[in-house]
């Protein structure tokens, strides 16, 4: 993927396809084991009685799944300085070994006040099941940027 | 840690300490290469030349450390159905085996409109640097809780 060189390049409805990944489901339960102990995350019988029905992958896994595609791309390598916070929603579960689809949005691109050498850029990254377009993932995450 | 029995059992203002944590530099390392790996969780000297001037966990690492943590505190484990998202903030970069301490405050407690077996409890967690008080997390999550 051809990297961004600068924030200055962006605009808002500016959108970049990343592509297929996939959480194999060995990789849930050990995400599951070490950062979200939960029946539901780690036990097929267990998850089959919780409000789910059926063993999903922790939306921290699919979070920092969706993070390290990103990042792997390439599509940040040249400006990304790190990101302040993120406003994430999970509309759905994600079962393991389902293939999802990412697409990153530029939302906002805003010269930083206090250092010029800076940009905040807001980016939404979406990530869906490929097979029906069911959203898993919806992030909202300041990222800040060097121009 | 006594587990919490029901969500009626909540009020909003009171909190429950976690205590300590750590995040290994090992782990640090792994975590990034598998979830965010950018120069400034990998590599030393690389670091020394972001903004952050030394290397930093990846902000991912922190907030699924957190939830790990509270977790296998089974604060949660008799109640807890999932979550629907979180707003998180990383005021502050957490290096690599610092402790930490984590707080958990109930901010909002609201039964579910359609589902009155259930609660939809907004929990705050916020994790500080032990030896200064340094907050380098702070989420709110909207919890799915059973009565």
């Amino acid at each position: 993927m051809t990297p961004i060189r600068s924030p200055d390049d962006l605009a808002p409805g500016m959108s970049f396809d990343l592509g297929r990944f996939v959480l194999p489901r060995e990789e849930v339960l050990d995400f599951a084991r070490k950062y979200d102990p939960q029946p539901f995350h780690l036990d097929e019988e267990a998850a089959k009685r919780s409000i789910f029905g059926r063993l999903v992958a922790s939306g921290l896994h699919t979070f920092s799944a969706a993070v390290g595609h990103l990042m792997r791309s390439g599509l940040l390598s040249q400006v990304n300085l790190g990101a302040g916070g993120a406003d994430l929603k999970w509309p759905a579960p994600l079962e393991p070994d389902t293939p999802v689809t990412m697409r990153v949005t530029v939302e906002e691109v805003r010269p930083s006040r206090s250092k010029p050498e800076m940009a905040i850029v807001r980016l939404r990254y979406v990530v869906a099941v490929e097979a029906d377009g069911t959203v898993v993932l919806d992030v909202l995450a300041p990222h800040f940027m060097t121009r």
